[in-house]
């Protein structure tokens, strides 16, 4: 047996990441075809191969998995992220395109799906779960995804998991949603599939009820006690950027809890994205904050890849994907190379290449807004001829893409509200997916911009135009542009474009380079700051202004939601 | 939320196994229907519910799940065990049969999946991957499985995994068999699904090449080093009593291996079923060997579940089927009251209650054998007239199920052989499958009986049947009892029936009470051990005498078989 076989591929002189003993180890690797076939540690058989690297000592890794993240948060397609991905060590993604679905419905997530088929990174799929997010018309969406699409998906091979099941209050009171149809379709019928939750806040008996349905991970913003009760009752826990916490990563490893846990990005932002990282980027903040190299490897690689059943993805063994990346450093994820299913996919120094033109014509024509829609700026009736009104106002907060209501007196004249007086910005939601024409007036105060204009029609998640200014003049603008545009992100002030971002693939996301897309974005970031916006992340701020699952009142195309009370709230306050 | 909820079982007052974080908490536990539903630590909400059980600070521990099991080892039908499984605080257990389907192939799977489907206790299936073993002319069986039988068998729901791949040997040497065409559908359609291996002796490259198939558990009887060897490439390590190794348990807790690792019990006879346990005595061993009950329970339940892709099963917690036992001491693992799905199957004390008749007609009519056959016994032509010649026994080893081939030297007289005067025992495999009326004559010497007769129908894997004695009409006696049983064990002196199991189900199994199954094979073994039978174990070194993948020389119907050859062989040496 000990004769010179042939394999494809032959790595000599690695350490290489063991994922059962958490350990390195220094091996010759053989690859036949996809898969590992053989860990010489005696580094003693001489193979016959097509392609040798002797990597000199250097570290090898499995391929980063990335399970609970949305690739249109970086306003990316698919085949624009995967790229990045790839030179950031991440050869396995699990995504949940709820924005696109808001957009397009079913066709939407399968468009997706199809536009990424042939990126270099495995492109697995979550099933939106929450599309729309409340709708019962308090938001125009431009898709759907009900019961019957959600058993479509799961036919598809992509599909790996239930996507993020938002609405949790609902949840846990036992109501009749689509979800819950298809969660109980599930169950009845003993198909299991990993279910992503969403369940900021919930504890003890609420949490044990949303469990018992059978949404099994959180991945949302914790204190250290909430997020132990998730461990301690089974609940996978997804680690994103800001539960980096020390006395959490601490606790995991004193109960060696490395089997239920897991690092994810969920959103990041292009910018982000090109200066920063990706998961490699989390798993090397962990690091930094003592969690040990063995084991956080293991949170981002073998752990993340079981709790999505890929059982041939995630470690470096005979058998399973030869999806790896070889380092310097194990504590600086920044690979040199990169192979995927035993072929390289990037190799340092290596330029980035994409295609354009994935999607159906379309989606390259999704923003269908009037002039008719634009006249709703130019007069906002008052309940009275003249005098003063209170007006419920919406302020943004600086930290927090929750919001507060509150009360603002605003004069009138002729019947007409007098709001440039009040110091607040006027803002609409223009529904754009060609379905009613409706449009949402508020007003915004609070950390937001002071002056000139913000627009997009990136608002989550019904992906309406959303626009606020000082003018209606500058506004009007801003909205012909993106309608010009066919989406994107911009600010206007006197008469001028400032900085824009396109995002003409379902007004959402774009096919340009990342390095174009993360730079137009940084200057509208930029551009937003400088007209007063006052947030840590303006662009997720301005964005979620239109969110009526996220308190405390917003902004749709029907007008100001009281999402606590879920129901839709008049301008002015009788 | 507080209020006075409800639920349909509360057990109050019990210290709870953590699966996650693997320790005993005081908690107050409720379930509705099928499932867990709470976990009270706080022990502070009121429910309303249809059953409290106050366990007064007992040990409540999820049921065991035995992952790699036969259930005809045990001469039982699932229906059989069942009972016996629920008392030892087993709940699930994944079975693969086999020895049903050697006798009546792909309805033999289905048979024995049909009579278990009302028991109390989960049982899944995994699919035979070689029946026959061997086959070839070498072997003539009821039944075989073929590439299309392993499909319909895949698609069943009770089906979790490909049971054990046996012929490793043909699989490293890529052969194109059965299973292999099999394994590589699964691969090409992306098919997830376990794959239970059998590679004793396997190291380096040879257990590479197994793994590169998709073959990833082991639980034969290894070395320390080979142990080591499949837990460092990924192997899923199945141990099972004669595992039970010092060495190898504190390497698994050394290296934190819990979820590489699962305790499991292969093959138990109905006696040792009776008298010692089920898999509750595999963890207790291994507990009395030092690893930490904690530990072992964790890899009696939530381990296995998992590597059997049984995600609701195997621990106590939110939305997971609630299956679990009570016991006074978690180190002694002796229900006082069992749950499945939420309803108690055993308390203490308890009768057990089981059904028969739940086979097909023609499965209680399986044994076929005629009095043409029994002529075989009359006369054994040699290749001279008269004198001496060579012949080629088998020499039965005391401690192994292997045997050596021997050389003997034996009497001829009218062309006929007078092995009376040899010392031999004449041993025949008389297929009895209706199928060619074969019969396949040889020689026994070494650790088997001395004097009397043994036979049965129990004879791996092809369950033809298997007698040996010292006199030919015993023999004939024998066969012509185990005709009239249709299946089973038993011993012959003197024209007498000195002990007998009747087997009457396919031949192999029974559906009376495991007490009295239990009992008559003690009766047979001892019987058998008063005839001169010297090894550990008669009725398993017996049985395994005709089985043609087992070392050195074994005897089928087709006649000697050598092992190591794959070839017939001549009685004769010429």
């Amino acid at each position: 047996m000990e004769g010179k076989e042939r394999v494809s591929l032959w790595i000599r002189n690695a350490r290489v990441y063991n994922s059962f003993l958490k350990k390195f180890e220094r091996a010759n690797v053989a690859v036949r075809g996809e898969r590992f076939y053989y860990i010489d540690r005696r580094q003693e058989i001489d193979f016959e191969a097509e392609e040798i690297v002797d990597v000199m000592g250097r570290y090898m890794l499995p391929g980063l998995t990335d399970i609970h993240m949305h690739i249109e948060s970086s306003m990316m397609t698919p085949s624009a992220i995967a790229g990045c991905l790839a030179e950031n060590g991440v050869t396995t993604v699990v995504t949940e395109p709820h924005e696109m679905a808001n957009v397009k419905g079913l066709r939407g997530v399968e468009e997706m799906i199809r536009s990424g088929a042939d990126t270099p990174v495995d492109i697995y799929y979550g099933i939106p779960a929450s599309v729309p997010t409340i709708g019962d018309g308090m938001e125009t969406t431009g898709g759907r995804i009900d019961f019957a699409d959600m058993r479509r998906l799961l036919a598809r091979p992509e599909v790996v998991c239930v996507g993020e099941v938002m609405n949790y209050r609902q949840i846990i009171q036992e109501k009749d949603l689509e979800i819950t149809k298809f969660l109980r379709y599930l169950r009845e019928n003993g198909i299991d599939i990993p279910v992503e939750g969403h369940c900021p806040s919930l504890v003890d008996l609420e949490l044990a009820k949303y469990l018992y349905q059978g949404i099994d991970s959180d991945h949302t913003e914790h204190t250290f006690e909430e997020a132990c009760q998730r461990l301690e009752n089974g609940m996978f826990l997804e680690i994103q950027d800001k539960m980096l916490d020390e006395k959490l990563l601490q606790y995991i490893r004193k109960n060696g809890l490395y089997e239920y846990c897991a690092f994810v990005t969920d959103d990041t932002m292009a910018d982000t994205l090109i200066r920063e990282g990706h998961l490699n980027r989390i798993v090397e903040k962990a690091m930094e904050k003592g969690f040990p190299p063995e084991k956080a490897i293991y949170c981002a690689t073998y752990t993340p890849a079981r709790r999505m059943r890929l059982f041939d993805h995630g470690c470096v063994s005979p058998g399973k994907l030869a999806d790896f990346m070889i380092v310097a450093e194990p504590v600086r994820l920044r690979p040199e190379m990169v192979y995927k299913r035993g072929r390289q996919i990037y190799r340092k120094g290596d330029s980035r290449q994409q295609k354009k033109g994935k999607f159906p014509k379309d989606f390259y024509k999704s923003v269908v807004v009037s002039e008719a829609q634009l006249a709703a700026f130019d007069g906002i009736h008052a309940p009275i001829q003249s005098g003063e009104v209170t007006v419920r106002a919406i302020e943004v907060s600086p930290h927090s893409t929750h919001t507060r209501g509150c009360h603002i007196r605003m004069p009138v004249k002729d019947g007409l509200l007098r709001w440039e007086e009040s110091g607040c910005l006027l803002a609409a939601v223009i529904e754009r997916h060609g379905k009613n024409g409706a449009v949402g007036i508020g007003f915004l105060t609070g950390a937001c911009h002071k002056k000139g204009t913000v627009a997009t029609t990136y608002c989550h998640d019904h992906h309406n135009l959303l626009v606020a200014g000082d003018n209606v003049e500058d506004m009007k603008l801003a909205v012909r542009r993106l309608f010009e545009l066919q989406g994107g992100y911009l600010t206007v002030q006197d008469g001028k474009i400032l900085a824009e971002l396109a995002l003409p693939v379902g007004g959402i996301v774009s096919e340009c380079p990342a390095e174009e897309i993360g730079g137009n974005l940084s200057q509208v970031r930029q551009s937003m700051e400088k007209l007063g916006y006052e947030h840590e992340n303006p662009i997720m701020s301005f964005s979620c202004l239109g969110l009526p699952v996220s308190p405390e009142w917003k902004l749709t195309d029907q007008g100001l939601i009281n999402v606590k009370r879920g129901q839709r709230v008049s301008l002015f306050v009788s």
